[in-house]
């Protein structure tokens, strides 16, 4: 049996990868007494008063929910909120495990963005965090946009986490390469979720003055280079335009890649060869996160002269995986009782992440996914940031 | 301390009741690569394919989300969803000790019953039963019965949960004082959620020609007797009203009781005196729900006659309480995938709560609510009622 089988018999056989438990002993009259009624009213009349208190006293303050609409799971598309369930949980697991953080998966039969912000508006009060999850662009940035003010922190980590994580990766392995951020030419293959998110950090889009950006990036999409004004451009790709490919240049991503420094693929698998990196320029970083197939193999990348490479799997150095961000993401944001999320807290995970590897080599920018010092200390770092940079202060 | 600060300091020191724990561990690239990327692209794949097999491959099928937006909590009224959260925490809690069903409270910031009603639908394919909880009347009605075809099975426990806890308390009380539901003469005070759902079962409202009515049912209100066309009257006390007090009486409760042979309060306390019990029927019945304080003590029932005397509360004897009803009911019909509850598997939860007590007595109507081998004898007769009775077939 393969990955892809074991996988499917061991959800048989466990109904779902998460459960719920209670904390407190339910067993004499007592316990009841105080789990239940008639004692429970005294925290419900405390919060009625005190709205803050639910933090304390419900598990609001370490609870994040999981919000989909299936409509952009894995590499599977719109496969709608049931067939999403699954990858959900698996983020729930994670959470639990990697953040020692509360999750609860919760997928929606709802399409509409609107209907999709009052909906999570209206269960907001249930957690302390939302993570908006595997929801189709361009719907994911109006969402993420709208949520902004609901009162806790919503982050859609398809953009913000693989922006994060692949931030710390390059600039791991511009160390490891004795550049600068500043010395590098960056191409961006995909301007969906990720390839933007990506973008705006490595363009220093919304970041205060301390912000670095790198030399120059291009991203481009299925056609090629995006420039301003080119046919059938949505406002994503204009916006997108506007900060990026200084020169203006046109062409397809062969084009563009020729004497870069970094790759990042956020597209699909199989758009480059050993030839493709031998035109790039010094010394190049490629970070190919197309799963299961990365948009090149390692082995043809070294080929064609990569100095670092990273891909989205477990099977080669350099795995570039969400779990390194979200669990302290969130986690560190719930410490500092934050109210939303912003470019300080982000910026703090991509530190922490970068630290946990102190000396980063061309076979290792990142720490391993196992690392179970990594999400401590990002949420250390985030919660600090949070504070200081007021997402804990009412807007 | 008394009990309402003991559960505050204890709600402070485990910061909520309920935690989420993932099923698969999590140690190893295999473990991961199962429980996430890539294998879970599996289950999700084949749930695409058959939503049906959410219920296999995800906790959907043993997961029930309590629903509340904190308008009638307990005795405090609207409070608010965050104040409600820790009602339905512990609720979510006793799910899980007594039924082994996984719960998660969901408390939302939304009045407007349609929309209410729109939310629950969404977020529907996460669960596999929605416990609604503590929202007011009349709008409990609008929601839950607006909820019966969105394929999972909906019900508002205040209503349900309650009178069928009732109903049997009152069956195995007729049988401790040698009578048939036939015989009974029933008052019931208190014309809201509670009170509608007992006063349907007891003059068998939408159930089949093999229900037994009590001989009559009165139902108060603060008002006192309810009648057909009586000023002020809304739609559901004109239609309590059609089917109740046949003789078209008018007056105060304590006109309704006299000569009554049960009373059922689930209205306010210390309403009724030692005298009004006096004047009910032979070996009279008093059910006196309301909470902390209900509507006679049971000392002052008695001493007014009363043969059979239950309360709320867990410090005098026959203590009415759901919880002996709603762990059972979810997990007989999660285990039977109903698709809705129905009349046939409400009774089944009330003989097999009154079956759990196979010789009751005036001190012994009701099994304890600790009595952990009601739950799974409630779910096996639910269950077979699921599936005897079609609510587990496609509308």
């Amino acid at each position: 049996m393969d990955i892809f089988e074991r996988s499917l018999e061991r959800h048989r056989e466990t109904h779902g990868k998460i459960e719920v438990r209670s904390r407190m002993r339910l067993e004499t009259q007592e316990e009841l007494s105080i789990a239940y009624t008639p004692g429970v009213a005294r925290p419900c009349e405390v919060i009625a008063e005190d709205p803050l208190a639910a933090w304390d006293l419900t598990w609001k303050g370490r609870c994040v929910a999981v919000v989909s609409d299936g409509s952009s799971v894995l590499g599977l598309g719109d496969i709608g909120p049931a067939a999403g369930l699954p990858v959900m949980e698996g983020k729930a697991a994670l959470f639990r495990e990697f953040g020692g953080v509360d999750s609860v998966p919760i997928v929606i039969d709802e399409h509409d963005p609107q209907k999709i912000v009052a909906l999570v508006k209206a269960i907001a009060p249930t957690f302390g965090g939302i993570n908006l999850e595997d929801i189709s662009a361009p719907r994911c940035f109006e969402i993420e946009d709208a949520l902004q003010d609901v009162g806790i922190p919503v982050l859609h980590d398809d953009q913000h986490g693989t922006a994060i994580v692949l931030l710390a990766a390059v600039m791991n392995a511009a160390k490891a390469t004795n550049r600068s951020l500043a010395q590098l030419d960056v191409v961006i293959n995909g301007a969906g979720a990720a390839g933007r998110a990506i973008c705006n950090l490595l363009t220093c889009q919304g970041q205060g003055e301390w912000c670095i950006p790198v030399k120059s990036v291009t991203v481009c999409d299925s056609r090629g280079i995006i420039f301003p004004g080119r046919a059938g451009n949505n406002a994503i790709k204009e916006e997108i335009a506007k900060v990026t490919n200084p020169e203006g240049r046109r062409g397809t991503l062969h084009d563009a890649i020729s004497g870069a420094h970094v790759f990042i693929g956020v597209s699909r698998g199989n758009l480059l060869t050993a030839e493709d990196i031998s035109h790039m320029g010094e010394d190049p970083i490629v970070l190919a996160m197309a799963n299961p197939t990365p948009e090149i193999m390692p082995d043809e990348a070294i080929k064609g002269g990569a100095a670092v490479v990273g891909t989205g799997r477990s099977d080669f150095p350099n795995q570039v995986n969400n779990v390194l961000a979200f669990p302290g993401l969130f986690r560190g944001a719930l410490e500092a009782r934050a109210l939303r999320f912003n470019e300080a807290m982000k910026f703090a995970a991509i530190f922490a992440i970068m630290e946990s590897v102190p000396h980063p080599s061309p076979k290792m920018i990142l720490p391993s996914p196992f690392d179970r010092s990594v999400a401590p200390r990002v949420a250390a770092k985030v919660a600090e940031a949070a504070k200081a940079s007021g997402a804990c202060d009412p807007l």
